[in-house]
């Protein structure tokens, strides 16, 4: 099986152009297939602000009303999209950007309305996932990068969490490919103590899962985190990393992060 | 040789969403392998308004400063070009909305500084088109959706003529197909009588385009259009169609606005 790397960035990268720049070289030289999956950052909300449509949130969840999805989708797919592809270009990594709409990458379903209405907001599995699409550009040597904006294949787009689509994306793929998926967010990966860079935990077994939220070692917001970081090991992703971006480059030699495996 | 429709649609439709919706339908319906080429509307110039980005023309023409930039990669490339995709998506139709950027399907040169400085504009020709990106995707079963933003490839986002896109695109396809153009504006075609939609000049061969001109058939803004044309069919193209994008449908009995050939 032909290997595949499903890389998510988040805000932290997006919002900082030298970071962006150091990142996208990094990623252009990862030898073998792979797929770019970017967050939104900042910018959305600078827009918003200036345009009047004012950021709601219900319980510390984003709401997204229909002046909020015009606003992400421009930046997200627009912006953001846009420039971090020609940006790839330039670098020779052959890019090709991607909303959930285009080529039907991902039909999600929007959120149904309970105790809160999240607006247009997409949820997806591995099933909302075009391998086909996917596939196609992969063999013809392209790469593509996925937005955070998602269709429902009756013409609404749909502001989508870019976690849950790299983790969907990461399980449908590995039917085809022995498939990674890469996590880059602030922190090394996992650490023993918060505020030590160098209490890096370096690779958690599932069986060990368990054990390291016991001993505190995984709290907080890393406990869903990994939680669905091996909900997709279960389902057939090789490994999960979670890391600092600006480390990429040493996941070739498996010293990137922590790496979840099974 | 397969046939392939390259169709132009411009700011008339896209900012009256009934036609919008009607000519996607009917973009839908066309047999063969096809390729959209949407123009900008009003949406960002009013989105340019809003945000205080004042349109700046120099000449009669558009001048694409660095925030003029922004803008429209935001309408263009986001806002339109992701709707278009989802909604022919809804319809049955496999879109992919594409910049320039993406799979370098398109890599311009920024105009250069003459007496007018025009900003972030791109000039291009057909061997600025990627016919290896584009075949892939029709080979798929894809239909790309072209927005009027290219790249230098060297990072650099550029503000682009949707005509001249199409144009480019077409000629350099009729290597690889049977390729007809086809420009979608206000009038039925080229009319004898300006006021008189029933005097529709059906066909025009390249060498009546001089008499008509000398007889005053084709004036002002018709000359430019008709000879990139001609020139258009000179470079392979077989066909090139002008006429209202609610006729579409008729282009299927060869009876849509006026046809240029050889």
């Amino acid at each position: 099986m032909k290997k595949l790397s499903v890389i998510k960035i988040g805000g932290n990268v997006i919002d900082n152009s030298e970071k962006l720049y150091q990142f996208l070289l990094d990623f252009t030289a990862l030898p073998g297939d792979k797929i770019l999956i970017h967050g939104g950052g900042k910018i959305a909300s600078e827009l918003g602000a200036t345009l009047g449509v004012e950021a709601k949130m219900v319980e510390g969840r984003r709401i997204t009303d229909i002046e909020t999805l015009r606003v992400v989708t421009m930046v997200y797919a627009g912006l953001i999209n846009k420039n971090m592809v020609a940006q790839l270009q330039a670098k020779g990594c052959n890019a090709i950007g991607l909303s959930g709409a285009d080529g039907n990458v991902i039909k999600a379903v929007k959120r149904p309305v309970g105790e809160i209405d999240y607006g247009y907001v997409g949820d997806l599995d591995a099933s909302s996932v075009s391998t086909a699409t996917l596939s196609t550009l992969l063999n013809a040597g392209m790469v593509p990068v996925l937005c955070a904006i998602t269709h429902d294949g009756d013409t609404q787009l749909l502001n989508t969490n870019a976690d849950t689509i790299a983790s969907a994306v990461a399980v449908a793929m590995s039917s085809l490919y022995e498939t990674s998926l890469v996590y880059c967010f602030e922190k090394r990966g996992v650490l023993r103590d918060i505020d030590d860079d160098r209490s890096l935990v370096n690779e958690i077994k599932l069986e060990q899962f368990e054990t390291l939220k016991n001993e505190g070692v995984v709290s907080g917001g890393m406990i869903p985190k990994l939680h669905n970081a091996f909900e997709a090991i279960k389902s057939g992703v090789s490994a999960v990393y979670i890391g600092k971006a600006d480390e990429l480059p040493q996941i070739n030699g498996n010293n990137f992060g922590t790496r979840l495996i099974k």
